[in-house]
């Protein structure tokens, strides 16, 4: 089971701490905005909270997608040129 | 099924011709980079290849994640303040 974050937060600040929460969960940055990685359920609501708890009353909007194995397998991607994050 | 469509794209015009071919498509934008929509795997490539077009040259990144029914009665979200797209 993988898990996918995707936020749009506008302090950087609390930004950098959602990111650092999803790479201590071994998430990988796969797009500005988003990180993917091997994660269950039970994690991913552990890492949610965490993530709601720096969020609090900050402005912003983040979203976890479980993706089975299945899915994950039917994943595309279009990449053009190098990207670095 | 559900498509996500997440996306990483330099130039404002060729983002904004994949929002479009997004909107095309039956998608609705949940967060600055990233649309989800109710359609299934023809669908999908379908889009897939008409965002391939768009982007040719141009530097960018663009996932394309399906999302069957079970997984998507799973995804969370937090939302704090208005955000508007």
């Amino acid at each position: 089971m993988h898990t996918l974050v995707v936020y749009d937060i506008e302090s950087d600040k609390i930004r950098n701490r959602v990111i650092t929460a999803c790479k201590d969960y071994g998430l990988s940055r796969i797009q500005f905005s988003a990180f993917l990685g091997e994660i269950g359920h039970n994690r991913r609501q552990e890492l949610e909270k965490r993530i709601r708890k720096i969020l609090g009353k900050n402005r912003g909007k983040v979203n976890f997608f479980p993706i089975c194995d299945k899915d994950f397998g039917l994943m595309k991607e279009i990449v053009v040129g190098e990207m670095k994050y």
